[in-house]
């Protein structure tokens, strides 16, 4: 049986994972695929960092330095598992050129700088895979380029990140506040120290890049997304969302819009709560797509951790290692632009229905004045709801489920109404997506 | 571009739906994997059936005669999409040796002829590929195959016959009986006019045999399975699982053994209410499974109809062309047997919870005559519940979750107990998933 030498940069949680999944699975991989994975080598930053080492490996087995990994004549796929941007990008891009094919579970560099990389590999005739980079264990990478590949997507809607999905769950179920949820999953080591890119929707959003460049064919620059994070949410907002029959979720969501452009955004959403998307806690994820002739489809999964991330890394291992193997250049890798779709929608071109929780003097006519407002922007009210319970300073709250809007009209709308003597900004902003087609 | 010639054996719903998906999303199939794919030919069982005749196709497009198919010079893939066993078996053996790739939907055939069929294949050299044969749009052959390649499976526990989830998601939100629900399927269009296999649990017995000869690399007499029906769920048995927070779905259940047997069987189950599983309603497929590196993962979409299938065939399709592209024999075809699992539990050993519904004599002493006899046998009893309403003969109804017990023994137990003077046989069984792991 052909032997594949595989070559690691970085050997952290997920390095680790990847090496003991292929330790205690090898012999079974090897029979389903007729090809071993043999781990010779692997960068780590500092040499002298106690870890344990692992079992039968060489003492020569680690190095500080990338390029020895790379430039070892054993390894013929270099699997990328150190994060980072700038240099990272080096290592990849020198892999490329040497030939060598190249596994990545870095969503970041890929959605900041994909575009050099998969335009390079596509010259030098190489493959990139990037299982790994979105929704850990769900396979929803091999999916849309593979499985789906009969199919025009209408749209994905995907809880990809785990820990703003553990805080909104926690503040949902046990009514805890945003910085009491957040505290909780730090320390189950379900948040980082600093969380800033799950917190603020960044982390959610690489993952929406990609899908959506794999999905439509087409690049996209960040600066084109709209990106909101779950700080933003109240539990306040988490209560009256489910008063209405509602949740709200940090929703990735990518939709193809009537004029055939296509809208990329990540922000905590309401969502009906009898929707299979409503049942996705904790730390799990879920990406609900819906493809013109497939229809409904939802995977769900662990999307993050060392043993779904490593899951995904072996099985663009396993793809790329029958491909060396075959001698073909393997269709399931890289991004291939194409032209049948346009373009990114403008954020603010983007259209939605919109819950909106404003501060309220408690006087006769105050709802007629806000309607007022809304309706000279062409915005209706669907539905509204005045609690009894007033805020702390003794205001009337008042929650508008708003009928569908350009986001552009309706900021316009609610900047107008911040400015009535009778509202008390700032004004809370949340998407409502109703899961329909 | 490359193009790739296609022969379809049938020209029903799911050939028509193919046709009809390439027809309409060709262009982008064709940019997305650099080979275009043609159906050049297609057989049919009556050339005089007046049928609609697809648009752009010569006039000799239609044959009555399969081998013609086969045989023509054109055609490198052969889809069979035409079901039935005997006749459709020698059809694609004649296809295999004629050197051409099949992508077939036939999971009866496959499970009872797969292996005859896939041994030939591996001598031959010539790809067999099956996504649309199980759970039709849920990519689940390719996960396992290819996606979860680094796990060792737990367990797999799918609802995957849509019929009967219609069916008993309607006794469960409407109250109807197996009768009434069964005919509403029927005028939904959504079962047969003959719908013996969907309701007698062997149309999902056929699909967890191809999932669990693909994940654990043996091949499987269906002889070796446990099979049991929803013709045997009554309303009654719905309203109390209910009463006590379970739900009752037809779970086609996959497991590893603690002696590292597998056990494979169809049941219809009483499941968690909370569970994900739980949520999966209507004609709507899904499978959940557990991997020992990936740990908990669900698909979920349509399993049967023209859209959802012919996006399977498609997906097949395009594996296959890429495949005959390259020139490389693709790995992701056929079953690979394998020398790391035994064998097939016999059912009488596998071991389950249960649900037993006894009506029984009202008066007392009589759950104390149960008890013993469940206890003679070592099934101990983890709840029970006696309502207050008696069935129509005026006798008391009795509901038991036992503990966990071998099959064998538990039926061992049932029959003593229909043997007691103050049960009324016969006693109602039902399996118990609690799903965890």
């Amino acid at each position: 049986m052909e032997t594949i030498g595989v070559g690691l940069l970085g050997f952290g949680t997920v390095g680790r994972g990847v090496f003991e999944a292929l330790a205690m699975n090898g012999d079974l991989i090897a029979e389903r695929t007729g090809v071993r994975l043999q781990i010779v080598r692997a960068a780590v930053r500092d040499l002298a960092k106690t870890r344990v080492h692992p079992a039968g490996v060489p003492l020569d087995f680690f190095t500080d330095r990338a390029a020895d990994v790379i430039a070892d004549p054993r390894v013929r796929i270099v699997v990328e598992v150190m994060g980072g941007l700038d240099e990272t990008q080096a290592h990849l891009e020198q892999a490329i050129r040497a030939g060598k094919t190249v596994v990545t579970a870095n969503k970041a560099l890929l959605a900041e700088r994909g575009r050099a990389i998969f335009e390079l590999a596509a010259r030098e005739g190489v493959a990139v895979f990037f299982e790994a980079s979105t929704a850990g264990g769900i396979p929803i990478i091999k999916a849309v380029r593979e499985a789906f590949v009969a199919n025009h997507f209408t749209s994905f809607h995907g809880i990809i990140n785990g820990t703003s999905n553990y805080i909104l769950t926690r503040m949902t179920e046990a009514g805890l506040d945003f910085a009491q949820a957040l505290q909780e999953a730090q320390a189950q080591g379900y948040a980082e120290a600093d969380p800033t890119l799950d917190v603020n929707g960044w982390d959610a959003a690489h993952k929406a890049i990609l899908l959506a460049t794999l999905a439509y064919g087409i690049w996209i620059d960040p600066a084109q997304l709209s990106v909101q994070g779950i700080d933003s949410v109240g539990a306040e907002d988490i209560a009256f969302a489910k008063q209405l029959g509602w949740r709200i979720k940090l929703l990735a969501g990518i939709r193809v819009q009537p004029d055939g452009g296509v809208s990329v955004g990540v922000h905590p959403t309401l969502i009906p709560q009898d929707h299979v998307l409503a049942s996705v806690n904790g730390v799990f994820n879920a990406i609900a797509l819906h493809g013109d002739v497939v229809g409904d489809a939802l995977f769900y999964g662990r999307g993050a951790g060392s043993g779904p991330t490593a899951s995904a890394v072996i099985s663009d291992l396993a793809d790329a290692a029958t491909a060396l193997f075959s001698k073909s250049v393997p269709r399931c890798s890289g991004v291939r632009p194409h032209s049948l779709y346009g373009r990114i929608v403008p954020p603010d071109d983007v259209t939605s229905r919109f819950y909106l929780r404003l501060a309220v003097e408690d006087t006769p006519g105050v709802l007629g004045q806000i309607a007022s407002a809304l309706g000279r922007h062409g915005i209706g009210i669907s539905s509204a709801l005045q609690p009894e319970q007033h805020d702390p300073a003794g205001r009337a709250q008042l929650i508008l489920m708003l009928d569908r809007a350009r986001s552009g009209q309706l900021r316009a709308a609610v900047r107008e109404i911040e400015s009535l003597p009778c509202v008390q900004p700032p004004a809370k902003l949340l998407r409502v997506e109703t899961l329909k087609g």
